[in-house]
């Protein structure tokens, strides 16, 4: 027998993981165990599914557990890996049809179990009718249970990112839809100013938003099916199904129970090769922590592009080759409504929690030159340290054309540069793409300023 | 009398050069000399305006004289500077219309004169019917000539940015439009494989691309109008009116006649701060040289958002503040038919002149997800130093919201990061945006490949 690679999880991250390390040395034994019924599927485009914008389940795979075969992994689907044993480098392993069961010896091993989503511990949150949306089957039960039609009310617990997206998505399905969130202002992750923004856009979708406000229980029927949900406030929101929209935690369970070391924040802890502290055994995905470059905090960023990032890493060091990740710096973006939005680095809450001081820049202008046909309204804020005007954050929002300029802020970040060099950059310039002073450059001019005249203060 | 601040030239880097000088300094005499009829257009924008897609030509102004006036600014319309007497601190103007002149006496003096369409050395060049578009007031003689319909057939001589923009504007108008152009590809500054892409969108506007072919050539009727363009290879173009769309060079002429130094490049040699060699004199905009901060070499570069720049830092080092500007990577983008094309740092002729050895990577992606409706064609090339792995260039070229992610590439190149670096960039992803792995992302991986496959024949 060759050398052996077993992965526990076959999305993306696992996915390239298992990929990169057998194209790199076609010789490994490579074995995929996945719980689900899809490998290497976009989970970010559940919600498009379940809207109807993306037609076809099929198009969300980007690789099938057949072409995954064909590239010579063995896949195992529908098989779930129930432990760990680190000391003789064995899973166990059942089959989650038919209930086969049985053990896998491994040389390397790739955790990469991915998130589940996180539930309040209130009374009733284990009821029919009360769904994640995290994995594909999760998206497929819940588009089923759409297409049955007996649903009108959707209640949404947690206005994050993917919480808007479904919420978006059953509105357009011409549901009846109420987001619950705890703060004054969804997507905790945005500055209060520009979650204001989401809301309004939210609202004007004709979806309910309840606010500064929590959920304390779910009313369930005789059924066992969810009915109702009950906030901190007292309200009782009525609704057929209820979705959970508070975000993800690392799936470390198995992890935890084999003695694989944790981080702080309680993600798998990696190095910048995606090796756990045990040797043999590495991570990557959801489910292990990142390094956030400015702040140098550890935390858990579950995305897709990390996923594949860290997985390809991984698969290059155990396929003999040389690869690190070298850490997140916060961006997103994400669509509501027409409302574009995204931000990276610091905001304001997470700059202070790190003990940076700083200063804000705001500014108003259009996507392309303001004359011309279908300039759109955008807002960029930067986010500056005080004195040496490091751009320590931005977030972006606006109509078409917005967002995705928070690549170029994200760069800035990324480079630690300060405002006062970014006010200089040589961007792009031609009428059809932006003004003669390209948004982000104005609110660098402006971030300056405010840094300028902070510093006159000190 | 105050201290007196001489501004010849009132658009982009003149207009901004003394807004941001009297800003600073209120106390200051402001003195701006502009030859033209309007101060602080977007000379990018008469394109559009020509076309009728920016419908109203003051749209094009960002700063009438009679705003610059309302600033405390002394706006001389129509009046040219006809000499600098460098000694004696002064210069010479005159009424363009009614023929008054003068001398006006200067402590700081800023050169913004702009620039000048190329003519090629052909006889009848300067016949009736032969445009450059440079300043708003051609666009306008243009545009008056179009409106007046005896105009079919049109002729552009060059097919760099300003030339293709021009001929599709005389396209979408109905005009018949032909494009001559030496080189192989139009808008040489991109390689050839993106130009071709370049070529394929004009021609499929209904544009006739003559390549690889020069003029030799204006025939000129007993009216003294331009009739039809002559090419080197024989060929006889009938014109009822002929653009040139060759790019442009710097407007030094009075600064020679001075004796205020130019650089190598043939443009006015400049400071960090915009200062020339002469004491007291600056100057900004198309007219001088800036430094490519990766060949380190002097180059001329007529682009607005350039001039912004340089004025304003003029107009703050003069006023009392201090601001550099930093050098440029030749970053611009077009739009050409449906076509959007952009190009930063060294293109593959430029690396190779300035003695740079590199491998290419070039990938098709999509500009959304590739299951998301609206998913967009896009190509990216990057040019990254062999061994180093430096990216020293990029180019993009695709449909809608391709164009504008050369803003992220260009931040790379401003940084001197090196492909491995790219390619873990922590980049927006969300569906609606981007696949998981950015277009930007997977080239780098690709660049990657290709310097490790070079290092290894090294």
């Amino acid at each position: 027998m060759g050398r052996r690679v077993v992965v526990i999880g076959g999305d993306a991250a696992g996915g390239s993981a298992a990929s990169q390390a057998k194209k790199r040395r076609p010789d490994l034994d490579v074995v995929v165990f996945e719980r689900g019924r899809a490998t290497s599927y976009s989970a970010c485009g559940i919600p498009y599914w379940i809207s109807g914008t993306v037609e076809d389940e099929a198009a969300l795979i980007a690789r099938t557990p057949e072409q995954h075969r064909a590239a010579g992994i063995d896949v195992r689907m529908r098989t779930e890996v129930v432990g760990i044993d680190l000391d003789r480098r064995v899973v166990s392993w059942r089959e989650l049809d038919g209930g086969g069961e049985g053990t896998e010896p491994y040389d390397d091993l790739v955790y990469a179990t991915g998130s589940v989503p996180m539930r309040p511990p209130v009374p009733g949150m284990d009821a029919d009718g009360v769904y994640g949306v995290q994995v594909l089957d999760d998206g497929v039960a819940l588009r089923a249970e759409l297409d049955g039609g007996g649903v009108q009310r959707v209640v949404v617990v947690g206005g994050g990112y993917i919480g808007l997206e479904i919420a978006e998505a059953c509105r357009v399905r011409g549901l009846d839809v109420t987001v619950v969130d705890r703060s004054a202002t969804p997507v905790g992750t945005f500055d209060p100013d520009i979650g204001a923004f989401v809301a309004d856009a939210v609202r004007a979708e004709g979806i309910e938003l309840v606010l500064s406000d929590g959920v304390s229980a779910i009313d369930v029927g005789d059924d066992g099916r969810a009915r109702a949900v009950r906030t901190a406030s007292g309200r009782v929101l009525p609704a057929d199904l209820v979705v959970l929209g508070l975000g993800v935690r690392p799936d470390v369970r198995l992890a935890r129970e084999a003695g694989i070391p944790l981080g702080t924040s309680g993600g798998v802890a990696v190095d910048a090769g995606m090796r756990t502290q045990v040797p043999g055994v590495w991570a990557a995905g959801d489910c292990v922590e990142s390094r956030h470059r400015l702040s140098g905090q550890r935390m858990v960023v579950a995305l897709g592009t990390h996923a594949n990032k860290q997985g390809r890493v991984a698969g290059i060091n155990i396929g003999g080759g040389y690869a690190t990740f070298p850490g997140v710096i916060g961006t997103a973006i994400t669509k509501v409504c027409d409302l574009e939005v995204a931000r990276t680095g610091l905001s304001s809450a997470e700059a202070t929690a790190a003990g940076y001081r700083f200063v804000t820049a705001s500014v108003d202008s259009t996507t392309k030159a303001g004359y011309f046909p279908g300039a759109a309204p955008i807002r960029v804020k930067m986010i500056a340290e005080r004195r040496s005007g490091q751009l320590l954050g931005a977030q972006v929002v606006g109509r078409e054309g917005s967002a995705k300029r928070i690549d170029a802020l994200a760069i800035c970040v990324w480079n630690e540069m300060g405002v006062d060099e970014v006010l200089s950059l040589d961007l792009s310039y031609a009428p059809p793409f932006s003004p003669v002073w390209d948004p982000v450059l104005i609110t660098a001019r402006k971030a300056l300023e405010a840094v300028e005249a902070d510093a006159r203060q000190l």
